[in-house]
């Protein structure tokens, strides 16, 4: 997906905003990852360990003339497991490596904090699977084809683990997971009970939020964090374009970032401005009120220490201002003083499964996305979806279909589906495509005021605000009763009576 | 779909039962055309035309690499047609030809005698789509390719009929057809606010009903229409074996039959036992309470006509038995008189896109169907899914995916989703893979005890018993109620509110 119709050809000089949509959370368990490795900051919990299996899947679930498989790799971690009937949390990963989205992590920062205190139904087997990322088989990598692998991976789990065969099945994920987590319940509700689906933006898709909420959450999170922060980011784009007009120009400007490849021209002074956008979109998905470690360690609520930097008034000259800017990105890139210079070929999610994203953005996930310098911080662009296609078809010989993820999964006509909840973050700019608002009863929306990208799916922390521990109990709420109801139902239910067991 | 686990080698002689369930519903409807040219005979309303229109539709909904479309067919009977927002019956076809199961005929038996008397809402746009029955694109002839042309489909329709926009859809289909009405109701409730399924056996897979219930059925009907007529026809199969085991025999046997090409040898007797045991089986699927024209014209209640020359007590010897059987199978046959010999690689649905079916059948319409010869009259044969899928795989190349319709669309648990009817008749086999009770309270069964294959959905007739008479004032009633749903629903529903206009 390419925000505003930048160009294809950028794809390995930037990375994307919507691949982070991917990828997302597995850098934000990445961060976890090392947080862990660094020593647990916030939590006593040990380290949980998982085992890793295997399933041989179809590659292809629709049609029959290729009838291959591929070894699909998927992680268990059922130290909680309490059999029979015991409930299962079913993650369901993305695009990314699923040892960095692991279970192990999930259970580290969730079971304890959520169901070992006290809360005695909530153990679990949790399951975790890759959607695929094989290039020789990249038609196949579609959403619909991952529904289909996580219902045949969860049918033979319950046929083969003893005590499975009745255990109500939760699906949880977040960002693209947690669509994927939304969507599998609306297409199988046989399989799933209920859904968590976290910072899922399942309407950022054609007509249906307008194109340009996403890059005004961003800037809001920049304009209430520092006196002036948003101003002068959207100032800094026309000081770049002034500075960048002539070489020396470049040269100060690839000094003052540390750049380790300095600017040559105006295509690189381009790149670096989609460089420089998207680092601040990363900032607004990430504000989180802890230190935590990306692929660059951040502060807590790091764009108040962005904004510090960026304080100015008006009168500050173009260099003044970009030596501001050059500060607050070295917050995002270099917060512990070590890196010796700032690659703009990379960010915190470019070595993340960016073929296949792309190759999805450019098929069913066509994300519209457009900014006005007005309502938004950054360089006005209006959303192209024939400029989007044709770039596809050039890259991958490929057309997006606009209108089939709506189609496909109802869009805003989901009212008759039940038993999902979609929590939100109002400091994530993904929150513009997610389901805000009530829809019925057993469709839920969970707001988390002071929350950025999937805050409820991290571990928790001693700094985490009030309203995230609030949703999580509230999330916990609603599992308990999906699980109520199907211990509950009869043949018509999760179980059948010709199988049902006694529940636990 | 081979009943039995009879070869598929037999293809070409023998109608398959399962072709039926995909083609009867075209083949009842087929009788009504009949009928209809030849006057009408019980009712009184005019033929409705109907434009035949053309879709260009994608080949493959799931895939991207193919993004070629072909012209798909669908009939557009509007004479009912009230905008804006009045409903619209979307009749889901199946792989034959939708002329015969045409829109028009189902606005000439449904909407005059169930909308428009006093029912002033009940006006009707009729769509019918044709499933995919390319040769060249067999690996898109699925369920799912169907239903996302259906969903595709009306989504057009609403954007480009005046009116339509904001338009209550209500699936609607027979046998097959049913199936597709109910999967597409559980799959894409943004697109129909319900489904009629009539005679859908959506629980025929493995493992979900016994594979013998089927058979069960067909001999009960010939049980209670006369006197040892059950115990006849299980008699008779030793006797053809006893009769065609000499050439004389076989000569005898194809003359008793006034067959059109004489049995040769062994093979020949097998065939032709499969031929007779289709009969039966077709004669319980159309045993209407009034006549009916299929390819050969039938009497009222046929099963009870052929039972007349059935009556034998056990004494007869294996000529006299066969005499008998050979008389019952001409009135299935030569109801009129005017057949010169019998034809046995022909019945009723032998040229009813055939090919796509088995296709289908070879790789998710996986039914298994079992005789024992003691609870029915036909010779015990034991399914075998191995030997069934090596037939498949020695005819198409593929290997039919034994669990893949369960795990796709659910199997017995499907008591999250909403407003769905399955009709079924006491007297169709296929009942026995039906949806018999009620899951929920949307979820709907309606018995029809004196009701053959989806009676309910054919013709009124003054000869109706007042039990499908009732199943249609009750279906009615809860398209009505759907439709009430979605004319109150915001939009959250089957509108949006950012498209909503005002409802009739």
């Amino acid at each position: 997906m390419m925000p505003g119709g930048r160009n294809l050809d950028t794809i390995a000089a930037t990375c994307i905003i919507t691949l982070c949509l991917a990828c997302l959370h597995v850098t934000s368990l990445k961060s976890q990852l090392f947080t862990r490795l660094g020593g647990l900051r916030y939590t006593t919990e040990p380290p949980i360990s998982y085992k890793t299996l295997y399933f041989d899947q179809k590659i292809d679930h629709f049609g029959f003339l290729q009838d291959g498989t591929f070894k699909q790799r998927y992680l268990v971690a059922d130290n909680h497991w309490q059999q029979p009937n015991g409930p299962i949390l079913f993650y369901t990963g993305n695009e990314g490596d699923i040892t960095w989205a692991s279970c192990g992590k999930l259970q580290n920062s969730w079971a304890p904090c959520w169901f070992s205190q006290n809360i005695v139904t909530m153990e679990s087997l949790c399951h975790l699977v890759k959607t695929r990322t094989d290039v020789k088989h990249l038609n196949y990598l579609t959403s619909e084809q991952a529904l289909a692998d996580f219902a045949v991976l969860i049918q033979n789990i319950k046929t083969i683990v003893p005590g499975a065969q009745n255990s109500p099945v939760i699906a949880v994920g977040g960002s693209y997971g947690g669509m994927l987590s939304a969507w599998f319940r609306m297409k199988y509700p046989n399989s799933v009970v209920g859904a968590l689906a976290a910072s899922a933006p399942i309407w950022q898709f054609p007509d249906m939020v307008p194109c340009g909420d996403f890059y005004k959450i961003v800037t809001q999170d920049f304009a209430k964090s520092g006196k002036n922060c948003d101003a002068n980011i959207r100032r800094s784009w026309k000081a770049i374009n002034n500075v960048s007009s002539s070489a020396s120009g470049l040269q100060w400007l690839s000094e003052e970032f540390s750049l380790c490849t300095p600017l040559k021209n105006k295509n690189d002074a381009v790149s670096f401005k989609s460089w420089l956008q998207e680092t601040w979109v990363n900032l607004a998905m990430v504000d989180y009120p802890y230190e935590a470690n990306f692929l660059q360690p951040l502060p807590r609520w790091p764009i108040q220490v962005v904004c510090k930097s960026l304080g100015f008034d008006s009168t500050v000259s173009d260099e003044q201002l970009l030596h501001g800017v050059a500060q607050a990105a070295k917050v995002y890139y270099n917060y512990t003083g070590n890196a010796p210079c700032l690659n703009t070929s990379q960010t915190a999610t470019s070595s993340l499964g960016a073929l296949g994203w792309f190759f999805q953005a450019c098929t069913e996930m066509v994300m519209p996305m457009c900014t006005d310098g007005v309502q938004d911080m950054f360089e006005p662009e209006e959303w192209s979806f024939q400029a989007f296609s044709d770039e596809c078809y050039s890259v991958f010989g490929v057309r997006p279909r606009a209108d089939w993820a709506g189609t496909v999964y109802g869009g805003k006509k989901i009212g008759s589906h039940s038993n999902i909840i979609f929590s939100n973050g109002g400091l994530d700019p993904w929150s513009a495509g997610g389901v805000t608002s009530n829809i019925s009863q057993s469709l839920v929306s969970i707001m988390i005021p002071d929350g950025a990208h999937h805050l409820d799916l991290r571990y928790s922390n001693k700094l985490d605000p009030p309203s995230v521990r609030a949703a999580r109990a509230l999330e916990l709420k609603y599992f308990q009763k999906w699980i109520r109801q199907a211990q509950k139902s009869t043949g018509t239910g999760f179980t059948t009576s010709k199988n049902r067991k006694n529940s636990p």
